[in-house]
């Protein structure tokens, strides 16, 4: 992973300067359009560009499956990893949906189904067929957590060279819940209690033995807090590490991320440990109702843009919130300026 | 007044219920998509139509002055008013750029602008130049109260007639804060101190003698609570009427209205209080930092969608937060159901 460490570059604060000043010349009280003015300074900052572009966007789903579903912590089967993977390459998803709203280029890719996928368009970078139970052994090797995150890192590249401006990364994966509340117990120190919710909708009373799979496994697999790939290799997931390595080559090309909900927030802590300048790249969409999400947004340091209370995944609320970060581009490239429109400054 | 106290239908709720009913079969986990859901129902309650459509949206801003910015309750000299609507005309203001981006019909109306204004493009339906100094006597007539809500109301028809789905008000008039203000305190009952904030900028130093100005007008002025064109005509503002007219209107013809910032919810309230069925065809946008705004919402008793520290005014809040309304309506009309998708339930 070394040659992923080293090439992030520091944000041009300088042109985030210049822009602060600019935005102060636009025809509107100061300080008047609130977070959009910070997220123009932010998306200079991170280009490199007076007049940042955030279109198209670029959205790639990751999907694998969880050995830890066994234990039953899911309200879905396994088999509903595979079948939404068809729902996303027959466009019916809601990442579908918004994507084609924001007119987002979309990928799937296969990281780890448990299945075979026979469809066109699926990208398949199968790293193994779903990872192991973690209540029971590690979910994977070393080894395949770091080919996982050179896959994320791959596709997101190519992404990128395909003409992408901004990276929405999105995650399909039946226990995927599960597995990044494990790995944010370890990455927060927090109490269990704090970090496991309903996911996509187990009852309340299921809640305290989703809890108790995780700490166990924590105990059993005693992974190494300061090392980012042996937590991903023993409780984590190949979609979330694809989603890591996506996010790393999104900050190494200087390519704004806009980071979904809980499950991508605990990615964005993962490329943070791996590369602390990761997280400088990255804006949040939105804030999602699965407790540990403010947890994960805390140790990343973020504000979300949206408060909707949605739950979904696939990347929906950053694809929904996306308009918002556009909004801002905008502001800064077709704005007149108190001088250009001939108007009296206060 | 009396005609349009009759004509705004109820809700559908029977189209709701069977919307919310349709909801659950989308291919999501049940209730993922938080407040996007309820969005989708009301809107087809509004719209009476099992898959409303918002676009394209229509914005209309109303530009008027006020008398009151005589006792220097404002950050800026009045001339900024026409100004700012010739930066309409050039497309260079924010509520240009943001209407640009979302598809919008725009148009900018002279309701009341103290000054002849000679340009291509605005439509001209001056009622009079600009409110009287409401610290010192009636801001104006009932009968000009009845006729800026009735220019409302027929500009908000016409842009329906040409195809708007989906109504956005703006304003721009300097002083208007402080006119809203006082609407409120009238309406609300409320200590002044929660009410009056920094408008487009002043000190906050400034603030006190904008509440005095408040307090000894509806002292001198006695606005009647339970009569909105008598609280208008004493201390509204003409832009302030047309948008109440234009929103009863879009009420009237079951078009949903994206509500914007402080002043437009002062507005909403007045239609409100000319029917209260009037207030069930909104939706409001944003929540500005202009401080009387929660008590406001709390009167009109909706959840702004977006919270992003914006007081800009021109209906720019809404405009940005339109993209979210669409990502309702979109959600319901393109999404695949389990069945179709042929996905386990579970």
């Amino acid at each position: 992973m070394s040659h992923l460490l080293t090439e992030i570059p520091p944000l041009d604060k300088e042109i985030g300067q210049k822009v602060r000043a600019y935005i102060d010349t636009l025809t509107k009280p100061l300080g008047s359009l609130g977070r959009l003015e910070g997220m123009a300074i932010q998306l200079a900052e991170m280009t490199s560009d007076e007049f940042p572009v955030v279109t198209p966007p670029g959205v790639i789903v990751f999907a694998a499956d969880h050995g830890v579903v066994e234990e039953g912590v899911s309200a879905y089967p396994q088999e509903v990893t595979v079948q939404m993977v068809m729902n996303f390459l027959n466009r019916g998803a809601a990442i579908n949906v918004f994507s084609k709203q924001i007119g987002a280029a979309f990928e799937v890719v296969d990281v780890g189904v448990a299945q075979d996928i026979c469809a066109d368009g699926v990208v398949n970078q199968k790293v193994r067929y779903g990872t192991a139970n973690f209540y029971k052994q590690d979910a994977m090797t070393r080894e395949e957590a770091d080919k996982a995150i050179a896959v994320g890192y791959g596709r997101a590249e190519k992404m990128i060279q395909q003409g992408s401006k901004c990276l929405i990364l999105g995650e399909m994966g039946i226990g995927n819940t599960t597995a990044s509340s494990a790995v944010l117990a370890v990455l927060s120190g927090q109490s269990i209690d704090k970090l496991v919710g309903r996911g996509t909708g187990i009852d309340s009373g299921e809640i305290p033995h989703k809890q108790e799979v995780i700490v166990r496994a924590i105990e059993a697999r005693k992974p190494d807090r300061n090392d980012p790939i042996d937590v991903l290799a023993k409780v984590g997931g190949l979609e979330m590490a694809a989603i890591t390595g996506a996010m790393l080559a999104g900050a190494s090309h200087r390519i704004p991320i806009l980071v979904d909900g809980f499950i991508c927030t605990v990615a964005a802590l993962l490329a943070k440990e791996i590369c602390s300048h990761a997280s400088e790249y990255m804006i949040v969409g939105h804030r999602s109702v699965e407790p540990g999400h403010d947890i994960a947004l805390q140790l990343l340091g973020k504000q979300p843009i949206l408060d909707l209370g949605m739950r979904l995944g696939e990347g929906s609320g950053a694809a929904v919130a996306f308009p918002i970060l556009q909004s801002a581009t905008l502001m800064l490239k077709e704005m007149a300026t108190f001088t250009s429109a001939g108007i009296s400054k206060e």
